[in-house]
């Protein structure tokens, strides 16, 4: 027997195979994340390692019978095929990183429990997707700006083909000036990375929306529809939101927060990794990770600290392609696209380590010393400090500090 | 002898008068912040009022000679008459906030000392700007989309005619991307909530450059230039700069960081004032303050605490337009320009005092309870804790949570 001999009534039956190195946070939906090692040690994340977040099972679409609705407020309705997308409208490739509202969300957990996945650092990743301008889609359907400035059309709602059973489907939306400004560059994208778009990642078109929370790059893609009203899908009303520390399910007022759209700076520290020993030897640790920060805001500094804020290093920016981040610092509005960056920024840092604070780690912290990270944007934007400020009921966009625990322990 | 009597070799000699409740923080140059509480009792800040922030002695110019010169990379030469801008261009009314880069200084040279105006919580003021868009002038005389694609545009220069005796004038500039988009709302303006802009404000013609730091908003426009580069003033390349805690005057490197353009969601106390007596019969303190973040964002929460930050209470936004800062608990991104909001937010919170409280800050804290303040903007960016962290060699943009003392002795 095979794994295939699953019963059909399991809606599961049919999931893709998965890289072995995925961290699991969910089996049905699938749930994973790569090891934060491996996520830092490229720009372009490979396909087969990006972060899966799945909400239901993944649809099998046949690409040949495929059709993209797109209809709504302002506009004469629309058929769409995958050919009519790519010979109609001209093609685009942007580089934008994709991150899980829930990124991190397990260190919140630790502090007080929250249901949802318990990701960690890794529900983030990278890519370069190639597609064409949802805008130009809109304006070929006839939405004119007069309509958009009467308010008749303030939000573009995506709708799933990836549905429960009892027929309800992923849904989520943004606000049309965002899909209608060119410098958005809001995609409906048909690859990743160059590759037809794996079935966990929305085969055969998914939305992309540089800037923006994951929850709104919907996949498996089957409606495009203007309305004056935002998405009524249970993750644009009741999930995708923050709230102050006190709020909790008892008293929770989903209409009180905005649905997260653009998302705040943020880093995290990927390599060493949690409780790694490190040689006794060292006289300073060499940490690496990753920083972002939504709304086409780039990186420009990222520091770390070994001492809890009291002193810290500024890290060096890397990154994959030339024309990247590393142009922030002199000039953090000019990246490739013309006006905004979309694509993380990789850093490495080193931070000295006295004889003096190894021996304090080994009395009076059994051996421990924490590292942690913060980044600061173009806009100056930086990240909160404590971790305990920043716990929501849905554990959502945990941009604090980010802080790991290295060994210094003399095991020998 | 009257004032007008000082000798002509003053450059000061001939500079307007101000209103008495300003607190002045230099006198030559002028710079002056309106009082907290009564910062925080206008949406609109009268203009004798407005914070004043001067960097040379004001000048005289002569509305009916006054002539704009608009010249650079990719367009032809322009020279343009009050009339001409009034008559020739479409004319848009923008209520934008202005904040110096120095607002809340005053802090950080508590910490650790710092050369520069010591600013407190004032130096942040909002207004009601009318002109024309400065896009539409670039278009009118000649740039093209193609030249800025091609990068041989990149940034908007804006010269002063505000310029000291050696004849070196103020100068800052903007990304050419920011300039021609039409949401960016950037304005050549001439009036200032209803009235001519006052002399201390830039009379006749200043930039307006909604979310960006007050420096890149030139005064007394003189010239606009498109360059490949950036201005190469003193103000764009060795002054609104910030850096890591340990960058100093010894070590600074200018060119590793990005001019200050957007600026960081901030917030702060203006009522009750620092060290105020209250009732220890009172069971609450009522608070009232502002919230800004720069870039379009708007503020969709504000927090105050009296445990520093143990436990938050929700703050009531309030503002003086009904379409302005309400409408981001459902809509964040519609506000009344369409898609950005570039308005502050006035907010009012009730933090409840306990008896034990009150005992515990006479006994253990010679009376005093500190309260403190933080906003959570429309990406969710919020601020951070530590003002150690904040401190940077300029002493800008400080946006950690903001503090005050109030007093609970029992005085009778
Ligand atoms: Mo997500
Ligand atoms: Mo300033």
């Amino acid at each position: 027997y095979s794994a295939s001999t699953t019963t059909s009534t399991d809606p599961y039956a049919k999931e893709p195979s998965r890289h072995p190195s995925l961290r699991v946070i969910s089996a049905k939906p699938f749930n994973a994340e790569p090891p934060l090692d491996v996520l830092a040690d490229t720009f372009i994340t490979p396909n087969d390692l990006f972060f899966k977040r799945n909400h239901l099972p993944v649809p099998h679409i046949d690409p040949n019978t495929y059709m993209l609705e797109v209809e709504g407020e302002g506009m004469q309705t629309l058929r769409l095929s995958l050919r009519d997308l790519q010979t109609k409208f001209r093609q685009h490739t942007v580089t934008a990183t994709i991150t899980c509202a829930g990124n991190r969300r397990g260190e919140l957990n630790d502090l007080k429990e929250i249901k949802g996945l318990q990701w960690g650092a890794g529900a983030i990743s990278n890519a370069e997707w190639t597609g064409v301008y949802l805008r130009d889609v809109l304006l070929a359907a006839g939405l004119s700006v007069d309509q958009v400035r009467g308010y008749s059309v303030r939000h573009v709602q995506f709708e799933g083909l990836d549905c429960d059973m009892a027929g309800t489907c992923y849904g989520a939306s943004i606000p049309v000036q965002q899909a209608l400004d060119e410098a958005g560059e809001v995609l409906l994208a048909w690859k990743m990375n160059g590759q037809p778009l794996p079935l966990d990642h929305g085969f055969p078109l998914r939305a992309i929306v540089p800037g923006t929370v994951g929850a709104r790059h919907v996949k498996w893609l089957g409606r495009i529809k203007t309305s004056p009203h935002e998405s009524g899908s249970h993750w644009q009303q009741k999930d995708y939101k923050s709230f102050t520390p006190s709020v909790d399910w008892g008293n929770v007022d989903w209409t009180s927060a905005p649905a997260i759209q653009q998302v705040p700076v943020n880093s995290a520290i990927c390599d060493p990794t949690q409780n790694v020993q490190l040689s006794v030897q060292d006289s300073e640790i060499v940490a690496k990770g990753y920083a972002w920060s939504g709304g086409g805001a780039s990186v420009v500094r990222v520091e770390v600290s070994a001492d809890g804020g009291h002193t810290w290093q500024v890290a060096s920016l890397k990154q994959g392609q030339a024309s990247l981040p590393n142009q922030h610092n002199t000039d953090p509005w000019n990246g490739t696209s013309g006006a905004r960056n979309w694509a993380w920024t990789h850093w490495q840092a080193s931070v000295p380590l006295t004889a003096d604070q190894k021996a304090k780690a080994v009395k009076e912290n059994n051996g421990k010393i924490e590292l942690c990270v913060r980044a600061i944007d173009s806009s100056y934007n930086s990240q909160p400090e404590s971790l305990a400020s920043m716990w929501n009921l849905r554990g959502v966009l945990n941009n604090a500090w980010h802080r790991i625990q290295v060994d210094v322990k003399n095991d020998d």
